[in-house]
């Protein structure tokens, strides 16, 4: 039988698209929190997920630049693992948890698509690009530092779906507090048999669950989101009414299970 | 809740990545029909399927540089939707029915990955490409005639995996006989939740099934295939033994419905 | 010493981005024949160069989906030398002589930059798509006929530059002489030395001399182009103030000479 | 007239391909230090310069990761302006002064590539990818330290041409000491005007001047490069024979000046 936990496997298990689980990742975020539409933030939220009554309307933009690794140095693969995402989360109630739901993602590597929609990420493939701090000092290096500016842009299909820019203010001591909030996935797979394309084989609302969390080097500031409208897109519906601010922090955790919410197939 | 047929469906359903079946194609094919190791090819076989005692070993490698579209002209947003696949097929027997199976294939188009996941194809990303017959005669322009020279190769993370060249000899006028065996895929999906990891959410021996197959212009000829060793993939198992010939033509169908042949779970 | 005709050549010649020419192309051409600005298109003439006063502010966007190759059948890797392109031509004079000249231009392949430079085009690298017309018939397959219809598109750096769509409505029987005016170009090379970075190594007005032109099955219709602005470009100062025709053909032709018309050094 | 120190330039000069000098550089560095066959690298130096008599055959894989800016906040625009490269430098002498050459090349950006030429730097697109440090720990941060391990790899066209790896063993104190040798280039444009294309308009052997350069956290440790043999490319003749060492850095240094060293044109 072929070998390998995700889709795609592999006969022998040499070619699987990715390794088992625990997943570990390190990664630069550049993000902007953010006011959009509360009808708006309402009318993307899937059965099972309620508008926050005290936070609806609150989302984020959430770059990283990251490197994966899990249990056969794919760190010294980057060709194949590294990889950059970005995900929209909006903030959400299950019951009385407080949650974020992340209706759109794009990354740029096909093996953390993979792992994504194993987990119930929407992701698809963009091409993302973040403004990177350098250790050795010259006019490009953008240090971390008061004043400090940094930008990020999402596109798919050679449309630009996202752009963001960050000027840092100050550093904070608490990184972890700004991701309290757990993420509800959909996992959703279709079938294809004819007479029975409108019943989902699976359809759950999960929880993704992250271990080891660490956050390094938190800084706040002012932020800037710009979603463009663009002809098969959506993200426009989430479009800022306020600003809230922006930040940029290392980010490390691993992933190595998964909470089922809810089957939603009726 | 989100729309769209397949994963990665969007709230709105304007962003899902893929319209509702039916799918539609017309394709411009290259490809080596070859005999590799038959201890190879049938080690390569899923549970459900068993080797061919009458051809084991015959395999095929199928290049299709392809246009899609669906229900709302998806085939006028190119830079979306086009795509470039190769798939490799090895003959196998489920009961009394030949069919083959795709072990490895590799698409450039993250919708065409999406739709290939759907029906249980393996498909990674690659960067693929094909010589190409143009109308207007040049040095350049590779006409389809006795001599014609063809090449097509696919590379995955920087590190090419096939190479294909086929010198057209003859006219076939009954291209739709070198289709005739139905392909045999797995749908799977895993659970990620601990402790079940290795328990599949979904394994499915299923049967793609095309619809209004149009070969035109099949041509046959002297075929060459190289399939090179490379870390993390495994076509070098099916090394070609013998060559038996190349062709090219071109190809349209359906894709409206899926067979799902046996549950492979437990 | 190095080998190899353009830059970058290569210490043992094998590694040559660009074999010497002639070079030979076949390409589908889809194209939008347009108004612009009479002010837009005179302001980006460069020295030597006129407004037509007969047709001054038409121009044209011409994508071409194309394969190249030269003495050592280059058309056999597609990988290394197919490409996709997208010239901006805009009517001019140089002295009697009407001309076009291309201030914009785009193609995804660095052989094709190359030697696009060494002509005198602007290219830059962008991502390029057109709809393409196949052989075998399905909804997918777009043929060449009555009410046809095509799309183009150009993005550079995730954005989108350039949308094209055409609908086909009659055959043109003389496709030559859409292509009457040859193409002025600027062949620029600076200076880096400090002192000397505003006086160029090279800066010559060159006419670019094809052979062998032949047009096939040209089809004239509706046609449509939107020039967003982006920032970091500027093909928004070629608005569209009226459309003339949209267009689609098979080209082929070859290089193997350059005409300077002007040493534009004082 | 065109605007824009380097081509392409635009006739209104916001789409330039690159803003005038000075440009400024920050990157992060894996390389390797190694012995090649002395007749190969001799084999591969241009007139004006010779084989080193102390160092024949020494030679290095420099990859970089790096961010650009010049005037004009290029470091905000990084979907435009970050880029990786690699480059291989051999030891040689101009007359008395010890410089490295260097014959081969890979970017992945063409503002890059656009300034390597300029320079004369035999630059041609490539897929690059190098092991990154992250500051937030996990099994992926890949840290700076005794025993930390980096690969590195480029290809071209879907064909690997470079892997290199790094394993850390010491801090060194003096990181600048590794690049004392200037870089000598070759300025060449061809002509492609007929029978002047033995000719070129320009070839120049320059030398690369760099200002402002510091390096950060460098460290060496053993080092593994594979320079596989690939068809059209020929890095395979600098087949290392001995691994002198592996390095890994942070590098900034900026760009304004170009030395010219001597005409070639007889």
């Amino acid at each position: 039988m072929p070998k390998g936990f995700a889709v795609p496997r592999s006969p022998l298990g040499r070619a699987a698209i990715n390794p088992p689980p625990p997943w570990h990742y390190s990664s630069e975020v550049i993000g902007v929190d953010f006011w959009a539409d509360p009808v708006a933030t309402a009318a993307l939220l899937p059965e099972g997920l309620s508008p926050d009554p005290a936070t609806n309307g609150h989302a984020r933009v959430l770059f990283s630049d990251s490197q994966f690794t899990a249990q056969d140095d794919e760190f010294l693969d980057p060709a194949r693992y590294q990889f950059r995402e970005v995900r929209v989360l909006i903030d959400a109630v299950w019951g009385e948890t407080a949650v974020t739901y992340c209706p759109f993602s794009f990354a740029d590597n096909d093996a953390a698509l993979s792992r994504g929609w194993m987990q119930g990420l929407p992701t698809k493939l963009g091409q993302i690009a973040q403004t990177r701090s350098y250790a050795a000092w010259s006019e490009a290096a953008a240090p971390v530092s008061p004043g400090g500016r940094f930008a990020a842009s999402a596109s798919a299909h050679g449309c630009r779906l996202i752009d963001v820019s960050v000027t840092l203010d100050r550093r904070e001591e608490d990184g972890r507090s700004f991701f309290e909030r757990p993420t509800a996935l959909l996992r959703y797979v279709p079938q294809l048999v004819a007479g029975q394309q409108h019943r989902p084989a699976m359809h759950e609302l999960t929880l993704l669950l992250v271990e080891n969390v660490r956050t390094v080097d938190m800084w706040i500031g002012h932020g800037f989101l710009s979603l463009p409208e663009v002809r098969g897109e959506e993200l426009d519906a989430l479009r800022p009414l306020r600003m809230n601010f922006g930040f940029r922090c290392g980010m490390a955790y691993s992933v190595e299970d998964l909470r089922v919410l809810q089957d939603l197939r009726d």
